[in-house]
């Protein structure tokens, strides 16, 4: 329910690109000031925006990335690989990342935390909490079969 | 856009869970079911879901991940362990995963595709492709400073 919200979802993306201010945000997502006000502040509510004084005399704020934002990146960067995958153009992906650790452009993918490797979702098996007793999980077979 | 909402998340979750059968879904979700109809169709519309034919006189549909609809794994897996790790109970996450092919009981992390190591989104820079001239990065510092 956090994230559910494309705009939410623009807003977001932006902030991991270190943009911080309203009029920044105004400027580049062409969203309405009042619905742009909205979802910062629903942000700022869910604990993964705060926002920090960088000016006095009238005092402003910008938004900035708490640790539980920053915990996001991994569904945003994600999501902007698929969009990369299936809505490019045939020049390739607008914005190109580069990963600082290793010096290359990069994409990302899922890994698992025991092994290490990429994790397919046929390879998943999913069991309810024992005392849990809500929204049980069914996972008869493969995810999909072939047809 | 394709994601941006709250009830077509919990359907894909469902989806990853092998439920398949549009009263499955509805008994499962909760939703009112002409919502749920116009979310799977358009699903299937963004080619992420597809119709297949389970049954005949009446002919019956159930909606199977495609391989676009496959991809969103890493998608609906990172943004599960970040609700799982804000949003759980003290008795733990829900629903608990098995990676069969190490078999472990796992988490996901996003890794870098040119190194394998886990990518911390203040070690991402990233630029706009030369051609681009909408919407460029950002970038001036740390995602986050200190404050």
């Amino acid at each position: 329910a956090v994230l559910g919200d494309r705009w939410t979802l623009r807003i977001l993306s932006d902030c991991f690109l270190r943009v911080r201010r309203f009029d920044e945000f105004f400027k580049r997502l062409g969203m309405p000031r009042t619905n742009l006000a909205n979802r910062l502040n629903r942000l700022e509510e869910h604990d993964v925006l705060k926002t920090v004084a960088y000016q006095d005399n009238p005092t402003r704020y910008e938004y900035r990335l708490t640790s539980k934002g920053l915990e996001l990146y991994p569904v945003l960067a994600t999501l902007l690989a698929w969009g990369d995958k299936h809505y490019s153009d045939e020049a390739g992906p607008p914005i190109i990342r580069t990963h600082k650790k290793c010096g290359h452009d990069f994409q990302v993918f899922v890994g698992c935390s025991e092994c290490g490797e990429p994790v397919d979702p046929r390879a998943v098996t999913a069991r309810k909490r024992p005392d849990n007793e809500d929204f049980p999980p069914v996972l008869r077979g493969p995810v999909t079969k072939q047809s």
